[in-house]
C-alpha cells in the first residue's frame, strides 16, 4: 500500500511550496491542508517545533522544511547518484536558503530605518553576489543547479524564487539567464506546470 | 589510495569544528589550515562563496558548512540507515542551526539597544524553547539526538555547543540533562576527546 501524505502549511506558497513541488513531481497524492491566520494560534502548540510546514507520512509527523524536502526528494528520485553529487545539491539548496533568509529578514523588519538599510544591502550586495554565484553553478551544470541534471535543488530554487518574488515585488532573477533557465526547466515539467496553473494564488501578505 | 583532505577555516572552532570532529572521528588525516584575521581579506575572493570553511577533497573544493559536514558524515559512517533516519538527523541539525544562528545574531549585533533585546529573546524564549525540544529528542533517542544511535547530528551539536558556549560566555545547556548526555556521549569518544585535549584554544573574539 502506498504511503499516506498530509502536508500542513499556511495558505501560501512559502516554505511549503518546495515540498508541494516535490510531491507533485513524484505524482504522490497528498492532502494539502492550508491553515488560515485564524486557525494558526490554536494549532501552533501541537506542532513539534511551533512551526509549519509539517508533513505527516503514515501518521509520523516530519518537521524542518529543508529536511522534509530532502526526505521527499529521496522518495521521488531527485537526489544525487553519489555522495559528492548530494553535497553539491545540498550546497546549492543552502545557498538558496542564504538569500531566502535575507529577503525574509528585510520583509519582516519592523523598524523603518533598519528595513531600508536591509533593502539596500539586499539590492546592492546580497542578491547580486549570491545570484551571480548560483547563476555560475547553473551555467556549469547545463541549466541545473547541481550534478548536471534535474535535482531537488532546482525544484527548491524555483519554488523559493516564486515565493520570494511575491514578497519582494519584482522578478529579481530576470537578469540572470542561467537562473531563468533553471526556473524554466522546473516550471515546464508537466506535473509542476499543471500544479502552478491550478494552485491557489498567494494572497497572505 | 585514500583521499586527501584539507580543511580551511579561521583559527577558531566555529563552523569548522563540526567538520573537524567528523574527520577526527573517522580517523581521517587532514590538513587543518587555520587562517588569521590578517590573511582573510586576501583569501576571501578566491573562495567559492566568500566564506569559510571550505574542504578540499582530492583537489575539489567543497563549501557550505552543513552540506560539507553531511558529506563527511557519509564518509565516516555517521548517517542513518534509512531515509527517515536521515530526515530525523537533518531535522535535529537544522534545529541546532536555529539556535546557533540566533546566538550569532545577538553576538554580532552592533546596536546596543537591539543587542540587549536579542539577548532577552535568546534567554527568555529562543534558548528555553529550542533546547527543551532538543532535550526531548535526546531523551527519546537514548542520549542521542536522532535515530537512537550516535550520528553526525550529535557531533554537530557538541561542536556547535562548544563554540556557542564560548561566545555566549556560559554553559547554557547545563540544565538540560539529556543534552548534557549527548555532549558527553560525543566528547567521550576517544578520538574526539584526544582532539579536544590537543586542539588550539579559541581566542578569536
Amino acid at each position: 500500500m502506498p504511503s499516506q501524505y498530509k502536508l500542513t502549511y499556511f495558505d501560501l506558497t512559502g516554505l511549503g511550496e518546495p515540498i508541494r513541488f516535490l510531491l507533485h513531481y513524484g505524482g504522490i497524492n497528498f492532502v494539502d491542508q492550508r491553515i488560515t491566520k485564524d486557525q494558526w494560534p490554536n494549532l501552533k502548540p501541537s506542532t513539534p517545533l511551533g512551526q509549519l510546514p509539517i508533513l505527516e507520512v503514515d501518521g509520523r509527523v516530519l518537521y524542518q522544511s529543508v529536511a522534509v524536502a530532502r526526505y521527499v526528494a529521496t522518495q521521488v528520485g531527485l537526489t544525487g547518484k553519489t555522495d559528492l553529487e548530494n553535497w553539491e545539491i545540498d550546497a546549492a539548496v543552502d545557498t538558496v536558503e542564504d538569500f531566502r533568509v535575507k529577503i525574509a529578514a528585510w520583509f519582516f523588519e519592523a523598524n523603518p530605518a533598519k528595513k531600508q538599510q536591509l533593502k539596500q544591502a539586499l539590492d546592492n550586495e546580497v542578491l547580486p553576489f549570491l545570484l551571480t554565484k548560483l547563476d555560475t553553478f547553473a551555467n556549469n551544470n547545463g541549466g541545473y543547479l547541481a550534478a548536471n541534471k534535474l535535482t531537488w535543488a532546482d525544484l527548491f530554487f524555483a519554488a523559493i524564487v516564486d515565493f520570494t518574488t511575491y514578497i519582494y515585488g519584482a522578478d529579481f532573477i530576470a537578469k540572470y539567464p542561467n537562473l531563468v533557465r533553471v526556473r524554466s526547466n522546473v516550471t515546464s515539467i508537466p506535473a509542476i506546470r499543471a500544479w502552478i496553473a491550478r494552485r491557489p494564488k498567494d494572497n497572505w501578505y
